[in-house]
């Protein structure tokens, strides 16, 4: 069963091990164990729900509560603490686009506010409840997780917008195909909300973020049914798939998605390296990003996460090897860890490979053995579940994610760490590291994550983890950076997108979400609110 | 001097070989010569501007003329004829930003309609003054032609939105880097007309459409200006760029545009080839989309263009030897020509033409030497004056083009290539052919070309012209195409939009220009209007 107040299944676990517990102690002081609420408690906080009964609504208090938060830190404080504020007043989960139809007719004519919801796997508040008099529909697309239609000659394949990664990857596999679609959420979330949100997936090199992949939708507005054609290139006017890719819900509830598929590949595998300092890795980034390298994947991570990785995964004796042969082979304590992959045809991928090993060892790196690059493939899905073993010993961890041109990684890297580090809180430390994992010609995305033992209460703690999360995205909007290059604006990060947008370019999409949701019902507060700063 | 009333300079002139007219007389008719009004006459005609004195105005009738009309066929015998109907009031060319700023809130304030004006190649109506009550404000950003600024690192460059092609490409080339947006139009189009009629350009399997080149913009809107930043990648809500991108000057003049750039390739080549017949050579467009295969460009003639090509480009003696080989080699009656080239690294591309050889031969086919495709190279922008060598034997000449997915093509090609003979007049026939030159694993661009004799006055000519290209419009549409690939709407293509953006979709990109434009100043008529069906 998937765990109400937290990531994934019940029965998946993975404990720290103790030399991990060992390292944190050493770099932020002893964790605090903060004590969890009790689901059965929970259940009974839940007010009575506004909504009337309807066939296709659930309004029992345990479905209520879990639909009411997604995966952000907030909301995993929230649902550890028991202190959720708000639920939804009930979830309809319908089976299909006439269901979807149906069930928000309905909705929008109670006047109620409307909330679709994917794999509840958001990050930045995209599915929380809105806190006023409007009684708060849930709408799971969770029931619609079919292969609809699948055309191989156009490499074009349909589904429900509810379909999970695993489920789809499945469905496209009977077929020979596959999406190559991999957030690191892909477990639980689903391509609805890719689309919605307008995600980006592990091997966006070779198959690009959502926007390249999603050809066409069948979408609920309030005013009717809207279907987008798969075209597969048009100049006849602004793309209105361009309006959906990260609309956040504000236009309507997408029910059916196309995607572009790919035939599985017949090579696929990722590779480890290390280069001596982070100078080198950020070349070695722009580099293989501009000489169109044809990997699949590539990331670069920072001295600091190349140590914590190694010191969370590695057995002590293992991981001392390994630093000794480094530093023999000129990567001493500055080192970083490069990860890579190819995936497709596999003499091209050969030849790919190659071509990046050597430029790892022209930036005086070295590469090492298949077998942390098969452990890299086996984890990779992994993250979500480690703030489950870092917060029984009493320690949260929050990720920032950004996207900036070349000329300005170095800068938005150190403004965002020392956010973080300035921001931990009276006699606190943070621990920080980053890697760069989504690389284009032009720049290349910044991934941040931050550790942090829990203050003795819950309100501090939530105090102190907005107070880092609100400071470093202060400086990396100041560096001229996105808010988000792959999470999404939801209801946290709305206060920081008018540096991108402009002021004339917010107004343009309230006027946008206005328009097709004149009532204001469509997940009211997401993306963009009329209180947002100008 | 740049032409007043067709493409290109006075001194270019490509006539057409004898053997080309004996072919046209033979496949469609002796020709029917129209006599050409004089410019004289013309500028004669030009009523008194409804506009005030403005020192960045001018009103002068020749300045008025000449920015009147864009390429269409109808525009082109609008010119011949000396059948303008309307002119601008005045033409503005402003130098910087600032002073399109103030010209532009002069000619709102004035309530002038305000049409942008890039290189005047539009084949859809795009500048075409109004016909109404509102003087008319034709605002040039030719004088606004420069690099602005160049980050090597971040693969960036700033133009003027009134930079043409050619001077484009030159100004990078001195640094060493190149856009590769290469549209038939390229010598006279500019990179804001591009960016606002979403076009693409011959090398688009390598750079890809506009929509990848196309970084950031300055735009002065009715209520200001608007910087769109050069963020690499964002998942922060729909992408403002994607607004701008074929928004036909709707939401604002774009004043200049940042864009992604390449080192200048270490080799590129051209290289032509024939398949036995149309299947094959579908199918190996197909299989080259699908195979990553790194090509620049590829084009795919079927029998009745490769024929035509050859025709008008070869000597009878060259063309006889030619054909007499590749019947032998078993490329019959039926053949296809195959053009493809390769940019970047040399071994990379090498390896790319090894495999597109390959794959040639694999679908019955024969490779013939670089003469062809170098002579492809070196006449690849000049189809647009052979309308010139046509109108002088009394042939007109028009295009259509759309994109559909694979599995569509051939349908939509049949479809089109029929509505435009079944329309081509009591007793005329028309030559028709067909070719694919963007590629997309998804799918493909259809380009059709029509060659037709005048009849014996303007006006039946244009209503022939008009019969061929709706009905060919309606059957595309009905085959799931869209209204165009890359010539944009404009005036003339409006008709056609509904099936593509649905009724919601064009309600809404009604709603965006209003916000931008709730005085309906900017290029009314164009892409959108009240009166569209529905």
């Amino acid at each position: 069963m998937r765990r109400w107040n937290g990531w994934g299944d019940e029965a998946t676990e993975f404990p720290l091990r103790a030399s991990a517990v060992r390292f944190l102690r050493q770099r932020i002081g002893k964790g605090r164990p903060l004590a969890d609420a009790d689901l059965d408690q929970v259940i009974e906080s839940v007010p009575r729900s506004r909504l009337p009964e309807h066939p296709l609504v659930d309004r029992s208090p345990e479905i209520r509560v879990r639909h009411a938060r997604g995966q952000s830190l907030g909301d995993w404080l929230a649902m550890r603490s028991g202190q959720f504020g708000v639920f939804p007043d009930g979830v309809a989960r319908p089976g299909d686009s006439d269901q979807v139809r149906q069930v928000l007719d309905w909705a929008l004519a109670q006047g109620a506010a409307v909330i679709p919801y994917g794999g509840g796997t958001s990050v930045a508040g995209h599915i929380n409840p809105p806190v006023d008099d409007r009684p708060v529909l849930t709408l799971s697309l969770g029931a619609m997780d079919r292969l609809l239609r699948l055309e191989p000659e156009n490499r074009l394949a349909r589904f429900g917008a509810g379909t999970p990664g695993p489920a789809l990857e499945a469905q496209l596999r009977e077929h020979g195909f596959r999406l190559g679609h991999y957030p690191q959420s892909w477990e639980l979330s689903t391509v609805g909300g890719w689309v919605a949100s307008r995600s980006s997936g592990q091997q966006s090199l070779l198959y690009g973020r959502i926007e390249q992949l999603f050809a066409g939708a069948r979408i609920e507005t309030p005013s009717g049914s809207w279907r987008l054609p798969t075209i597969p290139a048009s100049s006849a006017g602004p793309d209105a798939r361009e309006w959906v890719l990260g609309s956040e819900g504000r236009l309507g509830v997408i029910t059916e998605v196309d995607v572009r598929i790919s035939p599985l590949p017949e090579f696929e595998q990722f590779y480890v390296g290390f280069v001596p300092d982070w100078e080198q890795a950020r070349e070695l980034a722009r580099r293989l990003a501009q000489d169109r390298p044809s990997l699949s994947m590539a990331r670069f991570s920072n001295a600091e996460e190349t140590r914590t990785q190694l010191r969370l995964a590695a057995s002590p004796l293992a991981l001392s090897a390994l630093n000794r042969y480094l530093s023999l082979r000129g990567c001493g304590k500055g080192r970083c860890m490069v990860t890579f992959g190819a995936s497709g045809d596999a003499a091209f991928c050969r030849a790919a490979v190659k071509r990046a090993s050597a430029l790892v060892r022209a930036h005086g790196g070295v590469m090492i053995g298949k077998s942390l690059g098969k452990k890299w493939e086996h984890a990779r899905f992994r993250s979500p579940y480690l703030r489950h073993g870092l917060w029984e010993h009493g320690y949260a961890v929050d990720t920032l994610e950004t996207c900036v041109e070349w000329s300005r990684v170095d800068d938005t890297v150190s403004a965002m760490e020392n956010a973080i580090h300035a921001h931990a809180g009276e006699g606190e430390k943070a621990l920080v590291f980053t890697h760069l994992s989504h690389l284009y010609p032009q720049g290349s995305s910044i991934y941040t994550t931050y550790v942090f033992r829990c203050s003795p209460d819950y309100e501090q703690t939530r105090r102190r983890w907005w107070a880092m999360k609100e400071a470093a995205s202060d400086a990396l909007v100041a560096c001229g950076g996105t808010i988000s290059h792959q999470h999404g604006v939801g209801r946290d990060h709305r206060g920081w997108l008018s540096e991108e947008k402009g002021t004339r370019g917010l107004a343009a999409l309230r006027a946008l979400t206005a328009h097709f949701d004149p009532t204001g019902q469509l997940n009211p507060g997401c993306l963009v609110a009329e209180e947002d700063r100008p």
